[in-house]
């Protein structure tokens, strides 16, 4: 059976964050769900509109990893929905992967309580909003257990290709890396 | 007065060799017109719906640079649309910034015969399309004269940023890859 992920899309998303993902896990047969919150229709960080799959209020399934990109407000929207941090916290008690990039980890998921102990990396200056419990990295895509953590646009292909080991394994995605002329 | 450019989108264009210009170019000031072929709700390669500005076929500006993603069918449907090559052809005879990546290089320009002595990549493989006078490099990134092209989604971002540095210099490029983590 296919694996599945869903990407929560919030106005003022980071483009590149939000869609590398759909991308890459598309092109390796992940079943992707775009879920837009509060609305079908999200508008980037930079004025681009993007239609969702679904509303996230409508999502009602238990998929094998939730992406939060970064971006502001993106992230800040994500943050201020508790239906969003109930569902992180829900795939995170099980053990399930939860992946989020750029301000993301700081600002949606160190509320959360859930990166205590944790390897963590996020965008340079953010680190700040990480508990004190977390172990910040400066890598540029950082996992440690069921947590993918990564830095800002630039590192979003290769967040992507480290998700796609996590769920499909390390030769699925460094054919990906080859096809998509991704740098080593 | 701000540098202008057009992203034309066509149905099966490949998602991060589309939004990543329009991300890096609007955060440089660039005005961005995303110009949709045939529609303005456009299907990316994977099923993701964006909005465009404009129709192209309401576009009547003469902008700084036209930016041809890849992607498949989105380069043939590029290709088909004879007022793409026509616009193409008078950006290129007005000395304008032509930047095309991944199949574009191949499929959008090379009918259009201006490739000729030119040094120029494309997604490896499509050089088979290229004209035998073209100059065929395996660099990710291609600058000669006003032509810019580059090889697939892994190198969009650097892409993005020869387009930057082409019309506002190295430094406003070199702060945009600082900040978004994009490798050197």
């Amino acid at each position: 059976m296919n694996k599945t992920a869903v990407v929560i899309l919030a106005d003022g998303f980071e483009e590149i964050e939000g869609i590398a993902p759909i991308d890459v896990l598309r092109r390796a047969g992940v079943r992707v769900t775009v879920a837009g919150l509060g609305t079908k229709h999200i508008k980037s960080s930079r004025g681009l509109t993007i239609q969702a799959d679904v509303l996230f209020s409508d999502y009602k399934d238990f998929p094998d990893v939730v992406i939060l990109p970064g971006g502001l407000p993106g992230a800040t929207n994500l943050a201020q929905a508790k239906e969003v941090g109930e569902f992180v916290k829900k795939m995170n008690s099980a053990q399930k992967l939860v992946a989020a990039i750029c301000a993301a980890p700081a600002v949606v998921l160190a509320p959360l309580g859930i990166l205590d102990q944790k390897k963590v990396t996020c965008y340079p200056g953010c680190e700040a909003e990480l508990p004190k419990e977390a172990l910040y990295s400066q890598e540029r895509v950082v996992m440690d257990g069921n947590l993918i953590t990564s830095r800002g646009p630039g590192t979003a292909l290769e967040f992507s290709l480290e998700i796609i080991k996590y769920l499909l394994g390390k030769d699925v995605a460094e054919s990906l890396r080859g096809k998509m002329l991704i740098r080593v």
